[in-house]
């Protein structure tokens, strides 16, 4: 039975999503810390070989349109400023799973999101060493992650490779990462070098980072134009492929888990809530399928680029089968929606989570 | 990836649902005949073991308010006048994939309908023989199947029991059937004796069939009052959980498939539309997500019991990506809804069928 009900309800680990690339989920009943513990930290890889990168021999090219092309050894970028961050990433891809028709891709459920602390150095302080000219427009970042795709039936070798405009890659809190919840970054999230682009979906946190290329042009790449974009419905000959950038409104109940069998006659709903576009000002609760709402309390304080924890205190008010939905609102005055329109690739689902949940009655079985 | 598109395109047998109990479902991309081969038959057994009868030892009992009980060998029931009659039979759980937030129950996609011819002799001819007295009110049908069930974490023996109110029971065209297509009965499908209940779901037609029984009372049965009810969103205590009965009006694309490349610039696009509750009046097909809407041309002739063909050339515009939809409207007025309300597990989902396709561009891959 392909539910979230058969979710292995003890374990602490990561859902397998795929094996090749390693991609792996968090189960939502282990969200209940503001950070993610790293071993709970969703893992999105985009190529079978995982790098991993020698830190001696290890290099950082910065490139194209700068005065000067320079290349950092990881020391050279470690004894720049510091600067650390909490940021609540997620997977564009995130969610995906409950996109109608079913969309193509990874079948994601919600667990591709996760908070960590980041620590680094701002990516302009590494700019303005190399002095970018006037002309760049766009910054292009590669990552040492390399490996085969196909498209149309042909296949081909390519590195992961993705561009930011310049005014996001020079905003202070866009950074070099090589810590990650005070820990040296990961194999898989990354080691040693990873970019961190807060308010953007993962997809833009360019991992095992080896390249940063300063450019006027559009990047015409496969991670930039055939992935991460959104691919409506419609004539192509009328489609503007819009690029998946700022991460959405969203939330979801962490707590009950879709399927669980509650404690009655009280029971606290929890989860969290994050936005890409500003701060999450509120999270309204429904324990009737949508008919009415009440709003949740915020935990904790606001911190600019992660998730907000939440909870309400439910009285259940009989035995029965309820649907609980959560709908958050950010400071901008965006709000989760019903249902996303569809897109090819089921990109940026931040529809309103919903969950079954069962209060129990206790009555006889016939037979 | 869990998506129709991973379906074996190629394969001309039945898709695996459970093991336990075995359970299997066509490929909507095998939907190309109006009678299903009965290889392609889905099915959808309700216990571990499957009831390998012998004709020459089996009997069905008919008992309960009747004048005079019988016991009916094979020949007895075989020499009554002969009935067939072509019956689409859905699995109530059929689409329960697509049901959101996930149903409980086992997690068929939309292949859990089929159409066979059915051959045997009316269920009233032997009522009839047994007299039936002025006080019943509903038959009990009791198949040879029996198993085990857990509810609340007790596990529980139990035969497969289900009932008709008297008057479906009297329909001339509620069947007791003994060849399915021209041959009798297989196994998986309830040699050698089936009810055959036209235009409700699949659980009303009780395999391995072995008694009947005539009565005044409600049967508090597992399959009648825990399976097949309508269980909503709502306190318990103000439940009526209405039981599954008749089919909902209803359509699928059986072609294109989703997620297929398709030809252009014209397409066939094709499928079965049917309905219990009535003819099928009209299918219409949107090819732009349902903004606009066509109807399609009903092909063959109506036929009481069975699903329509139906199809539209479609005309593609330009490349793109397309959204399909089929929806269909019955004699009695019903139209298939975008969306079912929500139920616990599942039952009767005739939403729209939604599919997405591509016409290629053939366009150069970016590096």
């Amino acid at each position: 039975m392909a539910t979230e009900s058969n979710i292995d309800r003890e374990s602490s680990t990561l859902l397998p999503v795929a094996d090749d690339p390693l991609c792996k989920e968090a189960s939502l009943t282990s969200l209940d810390s503001w950070i993610t513990p790293t071993d709970r930290y969703y893992v999105r890889n985009h190529f079978s070989h995982v790098p991993a990168l020698d830190l001696s021999s290890w290099r950082l090219e910065v490139d194209g349109l700068v005065d000067q092309p320079i290349s950092l050894a990881f020391d050279d970028v470690a004894r720049l400023p510091g600067r650390e961050l909490a940021f609540t990433m997620e997977c564009a891809g995130n969610s995906r799973s409950y996109v109608t028709p079913p969309a193509e891709g990874l079948a994601f459920r919600h667990g591709a999101v996760s908070t960590a602390s980041w620590k680094g150095v701002s990516l302009r302080a590494v700019l303005e060493m190399a002095g970018v000219q006037e002309t760049a427009t766009s910054v292009v970042f590669e990552g040492a992650d390399r490996g085969e795709e196909e498209e149309d039936g042909v296949a081909f070798e390519l590195s992961y490779r993705r561009s930011l405009p310049l005014a996001k890659a020079l905003d202070d809190d866009t950074l070099l990462a090589f810590e990650m919840n005070g820990e040296p970054i990961t194999t898989n999230h990354g080691f040693p070098l990873r970019l961190i682009v807060p308010s953007w979906y993962g997809m833009a946190s360019v991992k095992w980072l080896t390249r940063v290329h300063l450019t006027d042009q559009v990047l015409d790449g496969f991670f930039q134009q055939r992935r991460y974009v959104m691919i409506n419905e419609g004539r192509e000959d009328s489609l503007e492929r819009e690029p998946v950038t700022t991460v959405l409104v969203k939330s979801l109940i962490a707590s009950p888990r879709h399927g669980e069998v509650i404690q009655y006659p009280s029971f606290t709903i929890r989860g969290f809530a994050w936005s890409g576009e500003g701060q999450v000002a509120r999270v309204e609760v429904s324990t009737d399928g949508g008919r009415t709402w009440a709003d949740s309390m915020l935990l904790g304080e606001p911190t600019p680029h992660a998730w907000r924890e939440w909870e309400l205190a439910w009285q259940v008010p009989s035995s029965g089968h309820y649907l609980l939905m959560s709908r958050a609102t950010d400071s901008a005055g965006n709000v989760q929606p019903g249902s996303i329109a569809w897109n090819f690739r089921g990109y940026a689902n931040n529809s309103i989570h919903t969950i079954a949940v069962e209060a129990p009655a206790g009555k006889p079985i016939p037979s």
